[in-house]
């Protein structure tokens, strides 16, 4: 049963309407969020999601979210968790009412992870590479375009998701129009060579990967080599491991892009996963 | 006071929330709308803009939209109307709850035209150039970017719209990256020169213009000529005339480009105004 509460610390029925017609999140998508991860009630990287809700939120030009309001709807809702282990945990903070007094809206909604991620951490997937329209020049030459905020604008990420089932796969790997690998519509890519892990940069107009920090700096404390470099989209197919992180899907296996099967890489995403949950 | 009324025909209050949290319309800008002009009790371009909702739910794989139901919503929106004699009306499709039954959630809200809008009809614009990111073929290459489809994922255009701000004007013409005229972020751009009017074509991934296309039928009437073609950036400082048409807007003339003061087009704006008015 998914649990909700408000930046004030209370509780409210998720299935009860809450958001009024005119609230610019829905009309306009205009908010931002984040998902957390809970496990057996504690959140991971909860200072880097808080960063990145700020930073997000400067991105759209939104009042700084209230680090004790997050902190307050966060604990409501794991003081209520009657659910499983492990709990998504999402942030929503819109621009507030059309005309209002500028007041955002903010709340956490604590939900089940679904079935669907579960089957996909333990069996890896099949993604497609998309292109994304932009060049790897976009985010810094046109900052409105928002590419690297967290916004609940997803209609083109929900859109890129359905293509990919369309094509027989269930995840998307983003491509800039030149030619270089973004990331997920949701997730992180990491690319693996050896015992070398490498990440497109954030400059090229995407999110900075909680998780994959968090991989990053267990990996690096173990003698890996770590670089946040750009990867052109041939380099996918001649990697050892290609992964999707993202704090509900952790780090998952690709196992085939663009019907492509890769090579096995069982055994280093076993690794991976090791390091990951040497994090916590 | 704005009105709000269900697809069944029902009236809600607008002050009240009617949305739920996990909804994808506000999760996710996952959904579409339309606005259409109401004037004395009559809605314009009826028809237009509900094809246009259709083609938008297609784009979205959402299910059709039900005429039906948006009429009904219509009706009692005017029926409860007690405000001035023009309204912008709202009609929102979201594609529902998340994990629900695949239920859209629909509404119409009728609003007054803001003070804002009525001075800019009057006064006109000074517009910048920004940047929208993709190039002229990204639309026919991509349709899972949802170029062309009336989202509610419209967090990019009200960022740009605050850069128009920061840079002193109150309006943006979107340009591709290889420097194509595409339109603004909420109307379409007319481009007129002697007594040829000219819009950009939708293939380019732009939304066709309900308002552009009422006007340009009653300039067709009227003998002047119409071109839906390729407008590139310097052609709009070289024209007699650069408007901004929207339902709401009408058809707003663009007094200054980039800090650039164009050709005086108040007699032109007048005509325009006036082939307009003709279609009602």
């Amino acid at each position: 049963m998914p649990v909700l509460a408000l930046l004030d610390g209370t509780i409210a029925d998720p299935t009860h309407p809450l958001v009024r017609v005119d609230d610019l999140g829905l009309m306009r998508g205009d908010g931002i969020f984040e998902t957390v991860l809970v496990v057996d009630g504690k959140p991971r990287e909860l200072e880097p999601h808080f960063d990145r809700l700020v930073r997000s939120a400067a991105m759209l030009d939104m009042p700084e979210p209230s680090r004790a309001g997050f902190d307050r709807a966060t604990r409501a809702v794991l003081g209520n968790w009657t659910g499983g282990p492990e709990i998504a945990l999402k942030w929503v903070y819109t621009r507030g009412v059309e005309g209002g007094d500028g007041t955002p809206t903010g709340f956490a909604l604590g939900l089940e992870i679904a079935d669907k991620v579960k089957r996909q951490r333990a069996d890896g997937i099949a993604a497609v590479t998309l292109d994304r329209g932009f060049d790897a020049d976009a985010a810094a030459r046109a900052p409105w375009l928002l590419l690297g905020a967290k916004t609940l604008s997803y209609a083109v990420n929900m859109a890129a998701l359905r293509e990919a089932d369309r094509r027989g796969a269930e995840e998307v790997i983003f491509t800039t129009s030149d030619g270089a690998v973004l990331e997920g519509p949701t997730s992180t890519l990491i690319a693996v060579s050896g015992r070398t892990l490498r990440t497109p940069p954030a400059t090229i107009g995407i999110l900075p990967g909680t998780t994959q920090a968090a991989l990053f700096r267990a990996a690096e404390r173990e003698g890996w080599s770590v670089k946040v470099e750009p990867i052109r989209v041939p380099e996918l197919t001649e990697a050892d491991g290609v992964f999707l992180a993202s704090s509900v899907r952790k780090v998952t296996r690709v196992h085939t892009i663009d019907g492509t099967q890769l090579t096995d890489s069982t055994a280093l995403h076993g690794e991976l996963v090791r390091l990951y949950d040497s994090e916590y």
